[in-house]
């Protein structure tokens, strides 16, 4: 795989080079070594919200937005929720064929990798690969509330958090972790009853938060109001992520070399027979303790 | 820090080997490894399900039960989704004030570890601890539906998924990836609206789920109704738990092994500014890619 065909925006060397980093090819590394400083032009917009808050419907509608200003638009669907199930979700599929005659719309969706992880690093690889093919804006879309979304939003430089009314109030949300995580704030489904009140909920909730050190400070995340499902508010809501100055990159990185070394470290140890060592744990025949440091003690890195 | 102490049942003992534990002081690691020879007499019930399922109020009315029973019971309440406000949740600190002098219930909280993970590690060990203690119940919480749950499900010897009727349905359930990790499942507050047709979704959705290949196959994971508020159907789900064969513990403990030797490479590089090559990365000066490879060719580990 070479690097050049991608830079010139060959599409087709650009979907075979996502596969090949999917799937961890021979490869793969050295292509995204010889991208990554075409990287950095690229606005990458993290969206997350609880499942039914309509992040599916908003990105859609920023896409046709973006379109509509000229904008080549990458969109990677991320969801580290369900390991077994995997796969691109149905409604992903649907969206995927709608936007297949586009040569200015890319999607993919990832799911997790199992007990390696590495969504945060796969997710990475993907938004560098769109990044220096000439993608201007990335949309990451993840699923759900838990720590994993936290991590991939380090990968973005603006994030936005969807609310709707209904699915449990502003309380459950902090305590969901992502009110700290949140650029921009999305209050979709705003026709229904209660988006007043969870719009008060989540500036008083504002008020009372400490947002992580590696984030401006200075920044008041805007709470913007859509109907994403009659496109509403959405050019409100892409006004808003554009208005957020970033500066969030160096700690992002920061934590996305530590997943990277920490998936690298683990890959040494391939050969190593982690179900025949559970055996001998459940069955109390080893600790789990003295076995960690007999790997280590054997295993020259 | 001696075992015997602990083995014997000494409480002060059991309180200051947690903060150890939980601490990472010296000397913890060497009391596990005595300890763990020790363990695997403990039902560990692993209960999660979404923000205000009603996990706290059935987990206080199982702890009730199993008083009454003359167990001694183990809580290990797991909030890994925030990882900057941390600490205890206030619901947490209520009950262990509730639980307070009865010495037959053991209550900590966990929150999450920042960057470096380790709480799947943290939840081990304090089951080691508990179950070495003589805990001869063990109850795991965690909140949300995120991966973390799915990792530290894998610490439980059965798993309980509390549903609610109203906080989105069975479909959205399935696609926060929980549906497969359910040996039991608890559908709480059964006296709302909605509840025949949640059950039914279930039902529906087990009847296409691929239960993974670690799990024992021919379990049909049953559907308990409660109204924990009322303690109604508590029973009934203590008896579904207990009905459950087991049968997961040496993949439990496999992923676990691997996690934990994931934790003790990073240690290893515990000098390396993470934050000053997030810079370089950033401005675009290195690829993050060969930064990591030359972080592995000069830590001999």
């Amino acid at each position: 795989m070479r690097a050049g065909p991608i830079l010139a925006g060959d599409l087709r060397a650009l979907a075979r080079a996502a596969t090949a980093i999917e799937n961890r090819a021979p490869g793969a590394e050295t292509l995204l070594r010889e991208l990554f400083p075409h990287t950095g032009r690229a606005l990458v917009i993290g969206i997350t919200g609880p499942p039914g808050a309509g992040k599916s419907t908003l990105v859609d509608h920023l896409i046709r937005l973006l379109r509509d200003e000229g904008r080549r638009v990458g969109v990677i669907c991320v969801d580290p929720s369900s390991p077994w199930t995997g796969g691109a979700i149905l409604g992903d599929r649907i969206r995927m064929q709608r936007h297949h005659d586009d040569p200015g719309v890319f999607i993919r969706s990832m799911a997790a990798r199992g007990c390696l992880g590495g969504l945060a690093r796969a997710t990475t690889d993907m938004t560098v690969l769109l990044d220096a093919a000439g993608f201007d804006t990335i949309l990451i879309e993840t699923v759900g509330v838990g720590q994993d979304e936290v991590e991939i939003a380090k990968l973005a430089g603006v994030t936005v958090v969807l609310l709707v009314p209904g699915l449990g109030d502003g309380v459950q949300a902090l305590k969901a972790g992502i009110m700290e995580i949140a650029d921009v704030f999305v209050l979709n489904k705003a026709d229904l009853p209660g988006a007043d009140r969870l719009e008060r909920e989540v500036k008083a909730v504002l008020g009372l938060a400490t947002r992580p050190p590696e984030v401006d400070a200075a920044w008041t995340p805007p709470v913007v109001r859509t109907v994403a499902s009659e496109g509403r508010g959405v050019a409100e809501a892409l006004a808003a992520i554009r208005a957020y100055p970033g500066g969030r990159k160096a700690g992002n990185w920061a934590a996305l070399l530590r997943e990277m070394l920490r998936e690298r470290l683990l890959e040494r140890f391939a050969d190593t027979d982690f179900q025949k060592a559970g055996e001998e744990v459940a069955a109390r025949r080893r600790d789990p303790y003295s076995l960690v440091d007999e790997w280590i003690d054997t295993h020259t890195i």
